[in-house]
């Protein structure tokens, strides 16, 4: 069942520790079946070394093992709510990259600083608020991607656009079209946030890139009037 | 004689230079038999390329010499005082790690800053006092043992619950319940050592996570209740 | 057609990711044929493990391909304008390579701290100022060569001496007098970033290294008294 | 002849890239033999890929070429005055590792910090004075060694006992009883230097250790009541 997709989460997988995105177990990427709405997902707490595409874990949208000899991730309930909530996307992972969970422990949104993020991310990359004390005891992972949904709609800002955000005090979610691209985006989301906590040090008068430059970055490798690559 | 045990050490040990916890020869794992309280431990000063599991020394609780025909390490004694106060654990690791050399430099504990160190630590990762000058003349290792479990007495910290330390001006040392978990448990608080310095250069006034999230983060990989990963 | 350039501009394409330059594909180099202004250039947005000499694609000096079956980078024309101004030089390189771009984001001069950067640049490595909204909006890519050249105009420093720059809230453009010592430049200037940034934070208040010292090193390598290697 | 030390020199020399310590052609190594005063040294900018035994070049102390086809190191007259102050010295190193030219660029001593220096440094390593112009113009290689020198005098710093130095705005040197041991104590210092940073911006008000402690660390390592490693 699935087993193009499985094979896709699998491979995808395989490109965090590739990109140096995780240690040990501590990342998960998933992809989702639009057609059924199953996600399937990496196992929890399994070594990347010892998986295999078999391994893969189909879950619906309750978080129920459809098909599976192992449990999914524990973020498993997170990755459902950001697809029930960005209906374009189609990959979500999950790290604890070091430069990303910095900016997340510190509270504070990656600004745009330069044109390394404005190719691929259409502003901040922005923090959630901290949870609540209900919100950690009861149905935290449920409740965590939640948290994040109320980011983007109160702040006003496009998913598809800015695909990545910090979840306070825990670390980074990235998403895309594709579970790979996903994995893109959280190399470019680690990539960004180490240049950006650099940038501050050295002039932290001096962060934001200006948004007619954003504008241009952005706009020039996405949207109707793209020039970049070979498309 | 307890042959299974050194191979467990050798491998323990030889996962230092993987995990880039050590240069040359700057670190060493040791494992306990509980049986006859002998402790199995790395030769003195030998790299790492070079070990085998028959050059693993066993000593007694006194540090004597049971078996091997090399110097065990010089920290034997301060290993052997872990595991005489703290039944629990099983293996012991000695690093000069360098981001953990850092806040043992510093004398600064390892703020529980998020969600990772939260994981395998549950709370703030202890710096002891320094060490005075008489412990430093005589009996130097023993007393670099006794000078962490007066921390964790005096602070009131379980060691199973914060399996690690940082001795001041020196650097850390790790447990767990066998010579491997210890390396892991090494391995984690480099790593937390290195985020929690980038999040204290972000936002000073900001670097505790939630009592709370703290209590999640741990519970649900530690403990009865327990959820993550296959078991 | 130009084939050895080609090959010469593929190999030091490699070197991109070799020197850690490069990220995915953010990076780009090209040679000239000075006989024809004819530039070879890394086709746009392809992953430099699926390049061959053969994709590499020629250019004139208004950017029109003369031969190639891909569409040259999107940084063209900003190295064609580099080839205009700077008559001696017959490389150019591209990179977001991370130091660099902490030096562009934050908007300020890498300066000459030591002797390393004086053995290859002949004092501060200059940031350019942020470019203007019609100068972003329109013409963009050949803008940013101009803004470059103005930089260079203006401050009066020769581009022979000082090979490299920062473009304001992008990256560093280097070049040299082959495609490879271009390549050879950007990692100089890479290597430099990353020293003076660690000692800006050391010492603030002393960072520029004496006039003389630049002298002695810069002109030991350079010039018609060097005596630096064994030509 | 003196093919015995060539082949120390050289495998010395391979060991800065294995080491981390050079990029490029940025460092060197020699070695003596104190019989007949002879120093053997690498050929200058030779990469180190293609270097052999043979290549290493034999000089007097007036720096004058007794064997070998190629010039040797441009730092060689360094080298010469080290090995004539420093008696019991038998290997000289140069490098541009990273972390100790930026103590050297901001001009500050690599402070005793921790039991890590402690274990091989007896204290601080030094940074020179700045060098005076008429040092900088006239025989520049030679002045550098006697700026090293002039700075262990005055501060009666013991050679054997701390042995490395940073010369100011440029870079360290370090010694040792072999070329092997020199390149040792290269590695420590550049490791030291980065710990030492990440400590001062942690908690500049708390760098150094106790005297009572490296004593301790320095002398259970060094000297005749040693009784670290196998011996």
């Amino acid at each position: 069942m699935l087993e193009n997709l499985k094979k896709e989460v699998y491979k995808a997988n395989m490109l965090l520790p590739k990109y140096n995105l995780v240690m040990f177990t501590w990342g998960n990427v998933s992809g989702i079946d639009r057609e059924n709405d199953y996600v399937v997902i990496k196992p929890s707490g399994v070594e990347y070394e010892q998986l295999s595409p078999a391994d893969m874990v189909v879950v619906d949208f309750k978080g129920h093992i459809i098909e599976g000899d192992l449990k999914p991730s524990s973020d498993t309930l997170t990755h459902i709510e950001l697809y029930k909530a960005f209906p374009n996307i189609r990959g979500v992972v999950h790290t604890h990259s070091e430069w990303a969970v910095c900016f997340a422990q510190a509270g504070k949104d990656i600004l745009a600083a330069g044109t390394t993020q404005g190719d691929y991310f259409y502003g901040s990359i922005p923090v959630t608020r901290k949870m609540r004390k209900e919100e950690i005891i009861e149905q935290y992972e449920k409740q965590t991607g939640s948290v994040i949904i109320e980011t983007f709609n109160k702040r006003q800002i496009e998913p598809d656009q800015v695909p990545g955000v910090l979840v306070n005090d825990h670390g980074p979610f990235t998403w895309g079209d594709s579970p790979e691209n996903a994995v893109y985006n959280s190399a470019v989301l680690e990539q960004v946030a180490k240049m950006t906590y650099h940038t501050m040090q050295i002039n932290p008068d001096e962060i934001e890139m200006s948004r007619d430059l954003l504008d241009k970055h952005y706009l020039r490798k996405h949207g109707e009037n793209a020039y970049y690559g070979q498309e």
